[in-house]
């Protein structure tokens, strides 16, 4: 019997510093074994000419999410897994609802079963939209004690956007069980504003919708979320900076000592504005919140990445689609903006669109890629060191990249449910040949198999980020007046 | 027939640019005349030996403010007017009230009434505490209309803080009407959530005022105030600024660009949290909110005044007595701190302890004394150039001024209806020894003389730092995604 | 008799802080009332419809400077005088030169007397190129004496420019004396290495005279110049600031609580790089130092002095004419920009460009421009409240100013000895009608009327900037190591 | 025959990402493979309790330099390794000297075969100290082809330092060749004049070497080295850095895109001031430059290591004795501190005191002590990713570590030729317990065992951070004044 169940052989394997050429050996779906040469494995793969990445680890994503009158969003665990796989990734963390007057430990229930169906390894934030005594103090412990360590909190949407003291509530209750807390920051009532003085207007087109949220409303939610964090002591993470006003006060809490750390996504360095003003209704196709700047707010966050500020990327896949019987948008040209579902999809294209445009176009470093893909998410979610990394004992998650095919981006690349793409037509240089979960080979040159239901949930311990203070109830540490 | 009826000879007087030797003519209540000799008036004042400058203008206190019940709190015009002309002030804008479900054009005829009873000059803010559409589309335009171009809205304090929604309703009618807002900035749930939490502990002393809202809280709040009213492009002040963190984001929003003024009080570089720790109940004595801060805040707040980002220091009198019958803070010992009403009494104090603590000590120069507590607050409220400075044409309002006089501050100094001063025993350099109110002199020597009902109503013009933009409605500029 | 030698009537009259309409009575040269009505005087001059500022005060411009081998520059006292009375100014601070190797006594003896022969009232500013002990122990403490309470300095230019020794030992004498350093920052070895690249490539034309230095070079010159005055605790003036890279090193400053203030010129909101590519050898007519920059840069410029970081416009008036006999810059198109004498001229354009610039676009206000152009430089000069400023007690120098005439600058206009000006075609709203000199109409509707001989020397005793600091000789402090 | 020569068994291994359990297998001096279990090895050390780190790498310490006059400093490469050694060190960067009026290649020849005597790999930095053409143009382009790839400069030391011009010309030539500059930043000029003040002053002890030189000197000079290297745009690693306000130029000159980065040392967190003011002479112990400063600003470097403005800590090992014949500070108490030899010993110390003072006091994390010592100095010199990582194909240099061993730091423990250490009596918690240098045992339990002479030289090839930038000669890219 051979010592290793896989070999990958001779491929450039990413250490997070630089490369090294080594074959890496497999067995029981880890990673057994770093090695110049392994020779007895039950099977080879050649990864002679390719980088050899750890599998990406997309921390944000919505799938298959339950609605409120039963049925859920389009993209179902098994879409949503192909598509990944398609991408090079290989683990997600995606969201359980609470819908308002609702519970969350039914839901987690029914999402850890739907999330069973699926092959991607798998863990959840659990959304709180209402944190009341019954569910925080009785149903989110239960959840957490699971293995759910993050909670998402809304500042805008409705009916999703928490007030400051609903906000409040969740930083502590997050503090005293060890959770890490994820906040969308935009000021709800400042968006209601905007949006109900451009219909006034008659300002209804898809463009308006970034008209309605400019950056200072981004970057106000921004300062508040840190400020009440900063309050309660409770580490957060910034979701999805678009753009260089938001991420300056992320640096300036850092440089406070706050614990906080900021993600941006592909469409805050890929999609611009002006997307959506394209002719006719298809602007609708790029609507999602925040909305996407300027070519000249790329290139800021861009620099806040190599910063270090934005420290994680990922795709916020949360789609529906253009047009047929499933379509979403198809309320056509007639609709408002304000009611056309936000959110647009990312999943297989997150990987390679980073790669191109940062390592490609020398914006960023191959290590630099690695970490805000991968290695990043994975340690701030507590999933390391079983994901995000190459390295002994972690799950043989491995995606093999070909860092010069070209490729121009096709919705049918993407194997997702929803039908179409932001990027259509966009070229890319860099490009994921094989994605291999748990030491199986789930894509090969764009060919996805894997059998439903082989994703596994991922517990997750307390870890150093956010670990539990000591017994202190509700977070509160009595500071002297001048401190926080 | 004299040429003048009073002429103040031989003083230095304050140009706003250092002092020149020269006599004031006065004739009618104006200044008629700066020359370096003026022979012929019907009374003549010596000021040899003297500063003579344009008397103080406070821009934010509150007296015989109405209350909800009927009654109104203990300072009248009458007793404040004595306090003022003791401390060297001679105009001031105070507050109309508005009390949740009721309107403001009664609150303003009635506040109009009991003012004129007064003998201070006197402009008023419009507090909006419930901006309904009755009330911001009809009786608000009506009491603007009359003079009263600023409006005062509370980010804290049950039951008067607005939500962001309120605020920005009240920002874009003040830019319609043109007028400034000035704000009070503190994160009403953050401190409910410290205070609930402090009680839960037992922690129920005066000293747990400053525990509650810690500096985080004030730098919160004061950045969203500024992130709204950039939204809206409508210029702001923000009132009462006690620490420099919040002061560094009116700097920073200064820099780019945005119409934010910054004011700080005395109690903010002359009393302390350790204050409202002394034994017995006597810390009650000393809280207000902001809270004090510290002796290291204290110099911060300096600097903030010497970089011109603080540039107004109003007294924020607002005062309850300790004891006696019309006593507000006597509940004594056993009361928590959240029951005790904040406010401290500051007319009389506000020159003095400004000037001692400020030009005596050398931290600032006479110009800026001049310009923080008189010219600039004339200037941002619209009374300028008839109020806050010493020029032909202006109203004859004269502080002179002894600036080698020591005085130990006790209450009786102070001519206010409270009981105490929170600066009692403070030994000051430098001293009021006559005031001047349009031609008249109200106070010699610490003796006021004036007639009841001699103070004027200013009402105020559009002037250029708020005029109106022109016809778009409710202050939108459909501006383009990337800016505000 | 009539009480007044002159009266201007019905003018609106700058104070400041706003403009009030009075009369202004002048006797002896002095102004010694200010009044609604002055009836009686011996001549009246009607300013009705016109602004009354104060006379411009320019404090840097190089006139009748001396050359090591005798000669002196271009502009004589009489025609730089009639050139300021044609602009608005009545007050100048210049250079009396040092050459190495040279003392500075003799200098002195015959740079007074030269500027005795011209009209304008003069102080100036004693270089320092060459600060041997004999210089600086000797020569210098008498200059000073004599009421010369500036040293310039210059970090680069051959041969003028210091070793950071040398102006270590120009600060620690001046805080000595009770003297301002101003300083001319520009790295010196920097501009040498980029010229010589330069030329290695053949990049000879005058444009490249701005690639030779571009912002970095002025920045870093500016923080050591900064650095170095924190260490001997020393106030600087920071000359002709361009970029707001550099003003930031000075804002930055300011806020750590360091007497630094910064000056810039007409030329860095008026001119661009672009100008020195003009065809021809035309772009020699621009060059100056540091070069100007950029439209964008202009925008950043006014910010800054919005914020209060650059408080002092100056013209930096230093001549060359472009042809003829007495032209410097004949040398053709074959020259090198190496060789191309620096400086412009500017004495009459410093008031309109920036009244038009400024004012009339928006972009200041009125009491700004008063304070940048005349009050600013009078009071950090220690020349007022005798210039700078319209009171009871200064010289009476006015210019009257109409705020609606139109002109198009033409060299003729200018009245100054060189055969051009680098604003040749500038259309500007705004202009001087009329200059009072000390009572005296030196100018009217553009005829320079005035007395060769008629100008004063003004003396200027220590003052409260840069008063000395008592008996630590060398300006060392022995202060703990964590400090300065 | 084995499979492996050595296998190091059961550590905790470091990836930079946490550590994982695994095995080590070395043949040939290198890493040949990491793998959960290695059986066959013809050695096995047993590392289980330990945590297994890459060797440390030390880029910044002086050995056996040569002086101008004969001799050499007193740490020979022999007692630089046993110390080395003893720390967990395998690899180091020391200095080629230049001597004024000298060449550099027979120096480089000479240094060379001195290192080869010893048992530490090493790489060196070419001092210039003298960079005239001869030296420039021909020598130094030959020590760079040898794998020299880095040049030292020093902007103060008598007689080291450079002017600007000098040092744009070690910018250019490095830029040209492919090198990184590493840099020494004080004021000369300053420190010259401040230490003449004291001296005049009386101001003679140890201590005063402190105030001679206080931040501002360093922060000075910081900002002059980046923007100069702006300019030139070359990489550069400012060394030693003592303090907040010079890292902060760092922090903000990496905010802008400069390739610069920030070195520190364990004398920066963990001496003060106060231990030159140490009773007699025993404050001569603790001098080097700059001057230890305090504990609170001991925080502040902490904060920016965590903020990663900061990322390498060296030793800056340049020592010399106390006492006895060889001692170079027996001078004694008549001493003048500007006389007494700048440098302290730290070698062994290094890793002991950053792992107690970072990682067992929480003030930073495992990943951050192996990147500070050794991954980052690696990566920036060049080296890695043969040294700096336990990675497949790297060199087997490792330190075996007890993260709990209490040890009481004594001048024996340290192994050193001098007769003392700063850090005599420190109580570190973590401590090495061996360390391999390829594969070879060469510590063990704090016994050294190593053969003379088995120590190799590291060529440096070009790499990514400082690859030549193609033909342009000079460094001059011809770019538009606006820019750099």
């Amino acid at each position: 019997m051979a010592d290793y169940d896989l070999a990958v052989r001779g491929g450039q394997v990413a250490t997070g510093f630089g490369t090294v050429r080594c074959d890496i050996g497999v067995k029981d779906g880890r990673i057994v074994a770093l090695a110049e040469r392994i020779a007895d494995a039950a099977r080879v793969i050649e990864a002679g000419g390719l980088l050899v990445l750890p599998g990406g680890v997309d921390s944000h994503c919505h799938i298959e999410e339950p609605q409120p009158g039963g049925g859920a969003n389009e993209e179902s665990f098994a879409t949503a897994s192909a598509a990944a796989f398609a991408g090079g990734t290989t683990s997600v963390v995606c969201f359980i609802p609470q819908w308002k007057g609702h519970g969350v430990w039914d839901r987690y229930v029914d999402y850890r079963a739907r999330a069973a169906k699926g092959m991607l390894d798998h863990s959840f934030h659990q959304i709180i939209s209402d944190p009341t005594d019954a569910v925080m103090d009785d149903e989110v412990p239960r959840v957490v004690a699971e293995g759910v360590r993050s909670l998402k909190v809304f500042l805008t949407y409705e009916p999703l956007h928490l007030s400051d003291a609903q906000y409040l509530r969740v930083l502590t209750k997050a503090r005293e069980l060890g959770c890490l807390v994820t906040v969308h920051c935009e000021n709800y009532d400042a968006i209601n504003w905007r949006t109900a003085e451009l219909l006034k207007h008659g300002m209804t087109a898809p463009k308006y919708h970034a008209w309605a949220r400019p950056p200072v409303v981004e970057r106000e939610a921004t300062h508040r979320a840190i400020a009440l964090a900063e309050l309660v002591d409770q580490p957060i993470q910034v979701f999805h900076v678009s753009c260089a006003e938001a991420a300056e006060e992320i640096a300036r809490a850092q440089a406070r000592g706050v614990k906080v750390w900021g993600e941006t996504c592909p469409q805050y360095v890929a999609l611009t504005a002006a997307d959506m003003d394209r002719p006719g209704f298809e602007g609708a196709k790029f609507m999602c919140s925040p909305a996407p700047r300027s070519q000249e707010e790329h290139a800021r966050i861009w620099e806040m990445i190599r910063r270090g500020t934005l420290d994680v990327i990922s795709s916020d896949h949360c789609a529906f689609s253009y047009e047929g019987d499933k379509g979403k948008r198809q309320n056509g040209a007639d609709a408002v903006f304000r009611d056309i579902p936000n959110g647009i999809p990312g999943f297989a294209a997150r990987l390679p669109v980073i790669f191109s445009e940062g390592v490609s176009k020398g914006r960023i470093t191959l290590d630099d890629f690695v970490r805000l893909t991968s290695t990043n998410p994975a340690r701030l979610m507590g999933l390391a060191p079983r994901k995000g990394m190459i390295a002994v004992g972690a799950d043989a998650d491995l995606a093999l990249w070909d860092p010069r095919k070209k490729v121009t981006i096709t919705n049918a690349l993407m194997q997702h449910a929803i039908d179409y793409t932001p990027y259509e037509g966009l070229e890319v240089t860099g490009w994921p040949v094989a994605t291999i979960r748990r030491g199986d080979v789930v894509m090969r040159d764009g060919k996805v198999q894997a059998e439903p239901g082989t994703g596994r949930f991922l517990p997750r311990a307390p870890y150093d980020l956010i670990r539990p203070r000591g017994v202190v109830p509700d977070g509160f540490d009595p500071a002297p007046p001048a401190g926080r």
